[in-house]
């Protein structure tokens, strides 16, 4: 394993995350915040340390998948331990692991908080807090992509690191073109959802955090209400806007190019858009069977579903009092997720698609026995190898996922609680239901069960195999006797 | 498709139940019961149709997949609509829905009870509920591939349609033979489990029914408290006899021919003893953490963790009491379920370790990226197809899964129980959690909730394809057409 490259990697991690610490300083010094001087060592610290681990470009400069794996899953291990020490050293966040915790939730883009008053944290430290969603949205290695010279390949590997969904879509045929694309694509809609929730009122500051929340399908709330005393036209604006942030990014990209028919015969933005409908269908049908006014049921019923499905975890209403049914439709779109290629979390509508076809093929081999009926992705027949990487993601997910609940239960906490809880982090939402329910916090869980919890959102994060890869084994072999070999 | 032939299965099939019945009229005079009589017109009913059915033997007699997968399923529906008559005709379950949930729980061996009051039931109607354990255990058809003539590869359609597993492992090249050697089996440990009941001091018709219901991996008990007030010898008895009808019955037939290494090296049954000790450990470890006597907690433990992993379903207590992770465990157990090749259901240990294995070779590939690691079981490749084959059935098995809680969460229920409910029974396993728990039932649901649940352990039994296709238009495309050709 070619570790010199992987410290390059962190270098160039750590020092990124040191110059983005300026902003929340800037906030601080506009607001006249004493808080926001914790930032500056820990900024200085960051260039340092990784102006060092830089400064001696490995000779060879090649990564292969193993390395973009690790790479990747340590540079987030690595920005959450250093993201969350201003928390920490302010005393705004007491503890320890508990503002590692909601770092990491912050990169991660899950927006699940241990805190049960948000609006007692400094603006600055808000601030950063929502901004760690902005850059682990789209990702701090692809950002870094943009800069680095690497040899042919290696760029792949670390996007294919970072990247959501079964396959990586490269826009163009170099990555750096392609990651510069993405943040373009990116950055601009950003700017645009702030201006408009500015024209619709809110405070700059506010519609920053809300956009860098929802740019990132995050979902950390400035307000201990999350979004609900946002007047409607907040509300119908963030709704779209993460709806938005949760499609595929080669969605936008072809509508940049005007190929309008094929953006539109994209089948994965149209199941997710028939999914979302569907939910809100049925949701508001069942809230509105029970008494409740349509006009803010469907606005409810929407925000709740795009927040849910988009991996997002902004809330308007405390769904955790809804029927049955409409709870259990929010769980299942927990799982299911916002696009491939989006910001979001989850399994990811494409894998969901490409599963239920392999199901319709394996029934229709039962009635013609000597059919081979590839499966088809917009029109195109899938490569073999993605097929399978589907079905192992399934299986790791699944075996995480049953494990993780089965830790956190040690806890103690009710089975509904633990579920979700994990759904949540898993998924990169935020909130579950009961304790962890759009009122309550991850506070009172035990350390044991936070670093689990931490896990799960750096593994769903990553899709699983750069994270599950630090722990086997196999993945070390030879890189200790390669690094004494080198270091003699 | 061949609508003659589907016709005589499902002939021999009635008239194989008729024929059956023939025990409960036997267990009325025992006990001088009058309810006992209704079975006499249903029996000799089910003789005459199955008579009709099967009086001319259609000329074509080839069964083909698709003609496997709907005989079979259209025979387990005939078997309940038909075995649920004297149960309703008595008046001893009043609603025709209730006792066709009964019978289907029953013949799918799942032991989910609408009952609140099993001890009112008449003896020769405890006597066929049980029964219908034992002939659904090793399946009706599998009995009736040891009368029936049929041309080459028709047994094995109807045969691979009914049993559990990835794949049929084929004890013999015929499989007239292979029938034969497993009913062999399955009735001497039947006898055997009998035996050493009786032995115990549990009186003759207590014994015939628990050893029914330990064969079928059933487990619908004669008293209201299941197990429970039984002696520890009983307990400890029926608790080997479930984890033995769990196990794959290759094992078994590899002991007969004294071919012991092989027997012991089968990864499955390993795999699934493993499981079994560390699950006993574990909630062993979390009881007696309570405070919990040794000797009882063990003998609970084990009963309880035997039951719900070969998804018999007695209960010796009521473990919805007990602390969060050792519920989550059972919970867990559920999922994973008995061997292949058993009288068990669930996902089957041997499907839970192949999908392991792909997840190890994905990582492997990670670090040794031209690496091609075939998947192996018991030292042997595995088949592509069996591997997809396992991956299409997860995915099945996963949406049919998360469509019935969705469906049942209509009930307005609490989610434990919406989810433990489908759980229960579509894994046929009997009880859940919460209103479906050891001292629960599933009388409180609706009926179309009652219905979704019925298919669920018809699903589960049949291992979903074979009832999937049953709803899969072009299943029946033509069919019609060729029919009334033929009456022409």
């Amino acid at each position: 394993m070619n570790l010199p490259m992987i410290r390059y990697v962190l270098g160039w991690t750590l020092a990124i995350e040191g110059a983005f610490m300026a902003l929340p300083c800037l906030v601080a010094l506009l607001y006249g915040e004493a808080a926001g001087w914790w930032f500056v060592p820990v900024a200085l610290g960051a260039l340092l340390a990784g102006g060092l681990m830089v400064w001696r470009k490995p000779a060879d400069s090649m990564i292969y998948v193993r390395e973009g794996c690790v790479a990747t899953a340590l540079s987030w291990i690595v920005l959450s331990l250093v993201g969350c020490l201003p928390f920490w050293l302010s005393g705004e966040i007491p503890f320890f692991l508990d503002a590692v915790f909601e770092t990491v939730s912050g990169f991660t883009t899950t927006g699940a908080s241990i805190l049960s008053d948000v609006e007692a944290l400094s603006r600055c430290m808000l601030f950063w807090r929502s901004f760690t969603h902005w850059l682990g949205g789209m990702g701090v290695l692809v950002f870094l992509l943009m800069v680095l010279q690497m040899p042919g390949g290696s760029r792949m590997n670390l996007m294919r690191a970072e990247s959501p969904g079964p396959s990586v879509g490269k826009l163009k045929p170099k990555v750096r073109q392609t990651a510069r694309i993405l943040y373009l694509i990116y950055l601009g809609m950003t700017v645009l959802e702030v201006a408009l929730l500015l024209a619709g009122g809110m405070p700059l500051f506010d519609a920053l955090c809300t956009s860098f929340g929802s740019a990132g399908t995050g979902g950390f709330g400035i307000k201990n209400d999350s979004m609900a005393s946002y007047s409607a036209y907040i509300q119908w604006v963030t709704t779209i806007f993460i709806l938005l942030f949760g499609t595929n990014f080669t969605f936008y990209y072809l509508l940049l190019l005007r190929r309008w028919k094929q953006a539109l015969g994209m089948e994965e933005v149209r199941l997710y858009f028939v999914i979302v409908l569907a939910s809100v269908g049925v949701i508001v049908a069942q809230l509105c069977a029970g008494g409740a006014a349509f006009g803010k049921t469907l606005r409810d019923a929407a925000f709740q579903v795009a927040s849910i499905i988009t991996t997002t975890g902004f809330t308007t209403v405390d769904f955790n009092q809804w029927p049955q049914t409409s709870r259990t439709i929010l769980v299942v779109l927990m799982f299911i997720g916002a696009c491939a290629g989006s910001t979001g979390g989850g399994i990811k509508v494409s894998r969901i698609g490409i599963l239920c076809k392999t199901l319709f093929k394996e029934l229709h081999s039962y009635v013609v026995p000597k059919s081979v009926r590839k499966v088809e992705l917009d029109g195109k027949p899938l490569n073999h190898e993605v097929v399978r990487g589907v079905n192992v993601f399934l299986v790791s997910y699944l075996l995480i996922f049953t494990l993780s609940v089965l830790l956190v239960s040690l806890d103690g906490t009710d089975m509904v609680t633990n579920f979700t809880a994990v759904a949540a982090t898993f998924n990169n939402i935020g909130p579950g239901l009961e304790l962890v329910g759009p009122t309550g916090n991850f506070g009172h869980f035990t350390p044991f069960a936070k670093v689990v919890l931490c896990f799960d959102m750096l593994a769903g994060r990553l899709e699983l195999f750069p994270v599950l890869l630090l722990f086997y084994p196999p993945t070390w072999k030879g890189a200790l006797r390669h690094a004494r070999r080198a270091a003699a």
